[in-house]
Order: structure tokens, then C-alpha cells, then sequence
């Protein structure tokens, strides 16, 4: 047989879970990590260990791979184009990654294919902040770092020109965005395959804590079907747009006016598009698979009325294992996906699962077992 | 975190399924494989390469892991012992194993607990196959050796004495049976925990050819309501009775007269199980994992009306990754499950799922393609 062999860049749970996904296809799945106790690293049989910013290390992995794909966007895009150079397919390629790792160069590209955004500009220094403020509603502004931002990291709500020094000190160049008076985020996953093909996953509602997501709704509920169905074209146009192979997600403000803004990007499986695990016919994780394979993608529909996915963060009590039996007792069709990861309070360590007819009673299931699970409900 | 090891026996594709499974779960798998080219050895991290005959192997591999469960039921009997006393838990234990292994210590149990089964004995010679037959109906008659069949082999079906000598030449005692006259084969999948807990799949319709598994169906198709309850009682007894831990498959055939009689056990995963993947809510082998960790167990119901899984044996071509393109072009909701195994003329090297609420859909879906994917049908 001729089955292909996909290299992995990164060991977390992303990675993890596209293993997972792609075993049923009979592929080769071959894995660059950090370390041999990375999440993915404990459940792949093919891992090198080494780090993804040293060119050399990304040379030796990639050959013998068939196509490079990512867990993350850090990879740095000269990297990324010299595996080109060297004939080795990278999915999704520098010249699409890019918009996922540089927020400014994302923005600027969004607004020359005219995408709704949050009125923003790269600003200088705190004065310039206090002259972006000024040019709209003033303050509150939000300030981003263009590169190395993730869950809330690098970015800062400002209420003053004084507030503003903290983001400059990287010496990265700064964004400025207007607070968005938003109603609630929405997200719309799509994946493209290089052949032009492409799938929408229904539209998600994403409840974010502390700047973390929390909870996502499948799909977002009382959610106005042309909107919905604007916001599903929209990611597919930035998908075609920007050349991305893989899996989007497209971070959404529903505002309190009726329109959607685009808040990120993200090139790459994303967290709220975990519900498809069991909620979907395809998964994001085997879609990714077949799309940077260049395959015909699967059916990206829900299988139930309501899938809910809640994220399970660290908390005091390290232990997670021995609440399955509480969970798993309590509720027969809940979906477990830990991620193998050591517990440190806040931290992603695995998300659960829950679907079926009745929203109300599905959001609870998944609640209590995500709480349970973390120590914050303990009945 | 306290995770536990769960020590998996043999590298086949019941492995390769159970660690996919098992992922999700946060547990760590270590796999004792023939060969690093084995099914399960190509996805998992934690492999040993040893013989699983040999009990100093078994014994070194099973140190670190908090239990012990198989791919496969040919680990001797006296070897699972031995791991016992070394204080390792063995899930299924030798004690419920060994009607696994042994056809006719299968039958004396059934038996004695009063399960129905075809008339049989053990016979001495092909004249004693002769009286056996004259006893009954008269020939044909089915031999069978009482250990080390699968798949159609170590079983005879004989018309007359002199037809009978072949299956005494291996030296093992042989069981005689009559050949049953059947409308259809069915299978009732139980799983159950140390605890005693137990859940029961819908019984399904089973279709074999050439003595090997084709064609499951899920639910059987006019299948009586009362004889599918009794069916799964009746598997769900054998597994008590037997003291199985994990998986039970119960392989039935439904006689004419409306009847089902015990054909065989396994006591792992089973083919007849593998619809459940993605046609139930929990998988058999996601159960067997949390069985064996006596974790409560998931729900067994379907998630759709029918789920068909079609076996795919290796034709005369050997590159079966390009007929990807097709088939899942033609159907976006194709479940392909491939092992990682080399094309060989006749062997299982995958399966395919399909679901829906149209049974001729879903069964003509799945047989277009596995046979594509095999190469007997090439539009």
C-alpha cells in the first residue's frame, strides 16, 4: 500500500486528537515534540523529539513525511518556506499562515477583501493609543501584541493613554482595536482542501472565562438563520481568499446591532470546534487530516439537535482520574477527552462532550462533568 | 495525575481500535507486539516486540501495567495464572478465558448452565463421527478442533466417515456438531465490569462468507422483539456465569423454527462489534477499555435507525489509498477504518460503517464501498 505519511508539528492535544482522527485512515502520522511527555508525544509511535524553531531539526523531520502540517502557528514562516523550497508540501502553507500569526497583517487583509472587522490600526506608542481612542467612542481600547498572543495572552483592555505602556515593552509592533460592544462570540469552522474544496461546520456559540474558552454551543442557539448563513460564507471567502488548506476557525462578535466582526483566526483544529468530535458525522480533527492530504472532505454536519463541549481546566486537586467514576456513572453518554497533560490550576487539561434533543439538560451534563472533573462541584 | 497502564496483548487491529479508543480515556496503552509492523504497534508509543508464549516475556511486559487485556485468546492458559499470582489483574481472567479457548470446554459449560447449543460431543475417530451422526439427523456434520480455529479455520464440514480423517491428524481433541439449519447468524455484544455492571448491544445480523465475517447489520433487520430480548439476556447470563470481564461476543445461529443456539464466544472485541464505532453511542472497544478498568460503563444504544459494517478483504490490487478519492467523493458520510495491514488476497485489512434512517441505502452504500476499495467493483 501507498498510505502517505503526515508530519505533525507540535505534541499538544491538537496534535493529539489528529492522531486520534487519523488512525481509521490507515495512515502514517509521524510527530515533532518538544518533549517525550508532550500530550501527543505519549500516544503517537512515531515521534522526534526536537525543537520546531531550528530549521535543521524541521529539515531531517520533514523528509520522509509526505506533507507538514501544524498544532500550532509558531512555526516561523522562513522556515516554513524553505520546507517548500525543499519540496516537502506545507499545509496550510507560509503565504496563509502568515494571516493566523500576524494580527496585522491579518487585518490589513481582511479589510482589502472588505471583511467586517473591529475598527483598529497598528499604533506607535501610549499617545497614539489615546489618538486611536479619540478617532472613535474613546476609551476603552483593546491592545495587541500582532504576534504570540493566545488565550488572553498579549492582549490588554485599556481605560487610559497611562494604562497603555505594558503592551509597547515587547518592542513588537501594536495593534489597536475598538472594544466591540458585542452580544456574545460566535465561531465558524470551515476546512478547505487544496483541490478548491471546501466544508462549513454550523455556526458555534463560545462562551470565553477570563479570556479562556469555556463553553461552546453546537450550534449557536437563536441565531438568526441569514446571519448564520453570512457568517458561514464569510469564512468559506476567507478561506478561498487566503489560500488555507486545513481547518479555520474564524473567531466572531455578534453585535448588539445584528452584524458579525471577525475577532481572530486560526489555522489550525480550534477549540471550538472540539464539539464535532462526537457531535459532528466528521470530525475538524479527520477533516484537517483529509484536507492537507488533498481527499474529499466528510459530511460536516451535527448528528444531533444540540452538541455542548466545556472545556475541563486544572484546578486544586490533581487527581482527575478518579472522578470518572462519579462522571461516567452519573451520565452514560458523556464524552471523556483528556488530553494526558499534568494539572496546573487553569490549565486546558481536557474538554467533555455532551449531545442530544434537549439544550437545557445538555449544557448541565456537561457542566457537572466538567466541574466535577476540576473539583469545583464535588456532588 | 493517576492514571492507569492497561497492558494490551498482541499487535492486531483489536489493539489498534481498543488504543484509538482508549485515547480519549487520558490512559496510557503499552502494546506487546510480535513485530514493530503489526497493526496496533504502527499507532501506539509504548510497544514491546516480545512473544506473547513466552511467560518471562509476558511477565517483564506486565510489570508497570495496572491490568491486563487482549487482542487475541491464545496466551496460554497456565501463562495468565502465573500473572495472577504475580498479583497483576488478567481482564477476561483465565477462568472465564479458557471457554474462549477451548470449543469444548465452551459447550460443557453451556450446557451445564443450560444455554442452547447445537448437539455435539467430543469424537474419537471418523467412526465415531459416523455414530454421532447416526445419533442425529445423520451427515452432514461439523468438526471442529476444540482450540486454535478463527475465521472458518479448524472447522470441517463432513458428508461421510471417509470425508472425516483431516481434522483428527492435528492430535487435538475434536468436537462434533450438527450442521444447523439456519435462516441467519446473529451476534448479541455484551460488555461487562469486575464490578458486575453489564450493558448490551443490540443483537445483529450477521452475514458470513466463506466461513468469514462480511456483513453486520445493526439492529438485525425483522428481527422478533422477544427473541432479540431473549438473545440478549442470554448473552448477558453467559458473561455471569463465565465471570468475563470486558467484551463478550455471542455468535448465534437463528434457526428456522425460531430459536437461537450458541455458535461460538469470543471475549474481547469482536468483528460483529465494529458498527458500534460509529453507529453507538459507545464503542464496544471504548466499553471493553472502561470495563477492564472496571470504570461504570458507556451507553450502548445506536445513534442512528441502521449502521451496516462491511468487512474489506485485500483483492488483487494492492494500493488501496487511492481508491480513497472515490469513495469518499461519492459518500460523505463513508466511515473507512483501515489496520495499517499489507493487501493479501482474502485478508481483513479493514472495514467500512455507513448509517442512516434506509437500510437498502446504508447496506449499498458500505458494499459499494468495500468492494471498491477492494477492487471488485471499479465504478
Amino acid at each position: 500500500m501507498t498510505f502517505p505519511v503526515v508530519g505533525m508539528v507540535g505534541g499538544g492535544q491538537l496534535a493529539r486528537m489528529t492522531h486520534e482522527s487519523g488512525i481509521p485512515l490507515g495512515i502514517r502520522f509521524k510527530l515533532l515534540s518538544d518533549t517525550p511527555q508532550d500530550s501527543a508525544a505519549q500516544v503517537v509511535s512515531d515521534v522526534v523529539i526536537g525543537d520546531y524553531r531550528d530549521l535543521d531539526t524541521l529539515r531531517a523531520f520533514a523528509r520522509g513525511c509526505d506533507v507538514i502540517t501544524f498544532d500550532h502557528e509558531h512555526v516561523p514562516t522562513e522556515h516554513l518556506r524553505a520546507l517548500e523550497a525543499d519540496g516537502i508540501p506545507v499545509r496550510p502553507g507560509p503565504d496563509a499562515l502568515v494571516h493566523a500569526q500576524d494580527k496585522g497583517v491579518m487585518r490589513a487583509r481582511l479589510d482589502a477583501i472588505g471583511v467586517p472587522c473591529p475598527r483598529h490600526r497598528i499604533v506607535a506608542d501610549p499617545q497614539d493609543v489615546a489618538a486611536f481612542a479619540a478617532e472613535g467612542d474613546g476609551f476603552p481600547v483593546v491592545l495587541k501584541t500582532v504576534r504570540g498572543g493566545y488565550d488572553g495572552k498579549g492582549v490588554w483592555v485599556v481605560g487610559s493613554a497611562e494604562e497603555a505602556a505594558e503592551p509597547f515593552r515587547a518592542g513588537v509592533p501594536v495593534l489597536a482595536e475598538e472594544k466591540v460592544d458585542y452580544v456574545r462570540e460566535l465561531a465558524a469552522n470551515v476546512v478547505r482542501s487544496p483541490h478548491g474544496q471546501a466544508v462549513a461546520y454550523p455556526v458555534v456559540e463560545s462562551r470565553q472565562v477570563d479570556g479562556v474558552c469555556d463553553t461552546v454551543i453546537a450550534p449557536a442557539p437563536d441565531l438568526d438563520e441569514d446571519l448564520a448563513l453570512h457568517a458561514e460564507e464569510m469564512a468559506l471567502r476567507i478561506a478561498g481568499e487566503l489560500g488555507v488548506v486545513g481547518h479555520l476557525a474564524v473567531e466572531l462578535f455578534q453585535t448588539r446591532d445584528g452584524r458579525v466582526l471577525v475577532n481572530e483566526l486560526a489555522m489550525r483544529p480550534h477549540n471550538s470546534g472540539h464539539w464535532s468530535m462526537d457531535g459532528a458525522v466528521t470530525s475538524q480533527f479527520a477533516n484537517h487530516v483529509r484536507a492537507v492530504l488533498d481527499l474529499p472532505l466528510g459530511d460536516p454536519r451535527p448528528r444531533a439537535p444540540w452538541t455542548v463541549m466545556v472545556n475541563v481546566l486544572g484546578g486544586d486537586f490533581p487527581d482527575m482520574y478518579s472522578a470518572y467514576l462519579h462522571c461516567m456513572a452519573r451520565d452514560p453518554q458523556l464524552k471523556i477527552h483528556m488530553y494526558g497533560k499534568d494539572v496546573k490550576p487553569g490549565r486546558k487539561v481536557g474538554h467533555v462532550n455532551t449531545y442530544g434533543d434537549d439544550l437545557d439538560d445538555v449544557l448541565e451534563r456537561a457542566r457537572h462533568a466538567a466541574g466535577y472533573l476540576r473539583g469545583t462541584i464535588t456532588e
